[in-house]
């Protein structure tokens, strides 16, 4: 559990796609953020209230969240130091980046001498075993896409809140890193030993019994030949009752791959129906999640118009629209077959 | 890549189960294999001449080779002594197991002080990059399976013997750590991070413009709950020309998950031929090779007789029958193919 509030370190950078997941934060938990500070001078902004790190501590930071990426991985000896001073003003730090904190020495020292935790969001220590596929209980919601980046965590987050603004029991189940500081645990489930993929999906969104929903963020597509072991292991492991289809229409490759063509959504839908099928035969498709930021809002509606005809399936755009009529349609299914159940009974 | 000759540890059981891994060593390659030796006197044998360590030594063995698996993973301190004896006599020492050996400090401490090389094979330190999925010049074939453990390793082992008495240009690439010893290199895939499991098969299996063919082993099962994300890595990674599907009739469940059945091997060939399709459009089915231990020889010959005619695919059991039929199969189709593309010329 990474502690709260956060204070979001933006690096010293001008690019906003370069701070994705403090923005992710701050969209979505602005709550969770006390805060956001820069290096060198960079003007960069996700919107919060701009401060030093030390007013940030005087106000109560509880973590430096290193909320932006950077080319080659490698953290500037003046993000150290400023690494270091939040960690001698008491607050722990927390990064996505792929390599460890650790791996800094006047880091892992000021840590050490602080008493301060070190949190590398990007990779995991916990022991996990190997998936077994039994039968779970519980509600599971789980986000699957035609590609990589085409709205997944966005459509889990809006369906969770969502969901618990009706008064619905739910938790979002993060397997990313922004996902993770989001809700303050999850899973880097591209992270861990590739043995226990579906396993550590399995940790994540144990058997519940409160009759509640997790909310599981998906990772990658069946059809993207870096990371669909990732994306098959965390649909084992999730044991889903519903899956979201999330796409991007008329997006010209799949991500980093320039001439491979993004798969038709009908045969994706099928895939993951096929595959999710090994651990739920019950498992229902009951919702489109579009991605249409890069169309006009008339082509956006008759897009998902068509779709929703065409699957006989909400379709919405979260960003746009909202997920109300997909959240409609997951929960009008479970109490279908509740009564389905009752009068077997 | 670890030392040749190896001088086959097998501990202090009693299970020839337990010794699987250097029994594996001993049928493919006796003659990487100078001896073997145990512990405590157990009277525990793969065949191979016995005896002491330093005998081993004397006779020029390269790399003690933990060939045996015990319950806890943890090594008994009486086999720390002997791995200390092999450090100090001037072996490098090679295990399987989940433990690192760098974690028994008496052990690290001897390889250092003798500058010799700690082997784990069932992990890896090699920095991978993720898939791309892009066209590979090449031959490739995969052994894909209904389940684990139903001889993918054993069948691509004797695809790799036959083609090279045949003089074909072939060689094995090992995915798991029995395959790993057998070829002296390889990638344990289910131990490198999920992000790069095709990426991982991908460096396994570069591109060859000699002509020649990787016989790649296989592992898990699409179907299977635990592992498919890494079989499915894999079979991207891997980029099959051919696929040859690895059975065993009338297994009662899935490896290790009671009440779970052994998916149809129809509905397994249409899988795994559909998911290598996002990697190659060309892949083909060439053979089955059935695992008919527990069979008499005229319900094997008969079973594999009714697949034969129903699949139109040669079928044979590698250790009963060889895999000659499946490797012609192979040959042929490429044959075929080359015709073909020299007449479209």
């Amino acid at each position: 559990m990474i502690k709260r509030p956060y204070l979001l370190y933006l690096g010293s950078g001008d690019d906003p796609l370069s701070v994705k997941t403090a923005q992710g934060i701050m969209t979505w938990r602005p709550d969770f953020v006390v805060g956001e500070t820069t290096n060198n001078g960079s003007t960069i902004t996700v919107g919060a209230k701009r401060m030093t790190i030390s007013e940030g501590a005087k106000r109560g930071a509880k973590t430096l969240v290193l909320g932006y990426a950077n080319g080659g991985g490698v953290i500037e000896s003046s993000h150290l130091e400023d690494i270091v001073q939040a960690l001698e003003l008491g607050m722990d730090v927390a990064s996505g980046m792929h390599h460890a904190l650790q791996d800094h020495k006047q880091v892992e020292q000021a840590a050490l001498r602080n008493n301060r935790t070190l949190h590398n969001v990007r990779q995991t220590d916990q022991i996990f075993k190997v998936g077994t596929g039994e039968k779970r209980s519980g509600n599971r919601v789980l986000a699957v896409g035609t590609d990589c980046s085409v709205g997944k965590m966005f459509t889990t987050l809006a369906m969770h809140k969502d969901m618990v603004a009706r008064g619905v029991k739910a938790d979002f189940r993060a397997t990313g890193q922004t996902g993770i500081f989001i809700a303050g645990t999850g899973v880097p489930v591209d992270a861990v030993i590739a043995d226990f993929i579906s396993g550590s999906v399995e940790a994540l969104s144990p058997s519940r019994e409160d009759g509640g929903w997790d909310i599981i963020e998906g990772q990658g597509s069946l059809f993207h030949p870096a990371y669909a072991g990732v994306s098959l292991g965390l649909l084992h492991g999730a044991q889903p009752d519903h899956l979201v289809m999330c796409h991007q229409p008329h997006r010209e490759h799949m991500r980093n791959l320039p001439g491979r063509d993004v798969p038709d959504i009908e045969e994706c839908m099928e895939a993951n129906l096929w595959a999710a099928k090994t651990v739920n035969p019950n498992v229902k498709l009951s919702g489109i999640a579009l991605n249409t930021r890069h169309m006009d809002e008339d082509s956006a509606k008759r897009i998902c118009m068509e779709l929703e005809e065409k699957f006989d399936l909400p379709c919405q755009d979260p960003m746009r629209h909202g997920v109300e009529r997909i959240v409609d349609r997951v929960l009008f299914l479970k109490h279908q077959s509740y009564s389905v159940s009752l009068a077997d009974e």
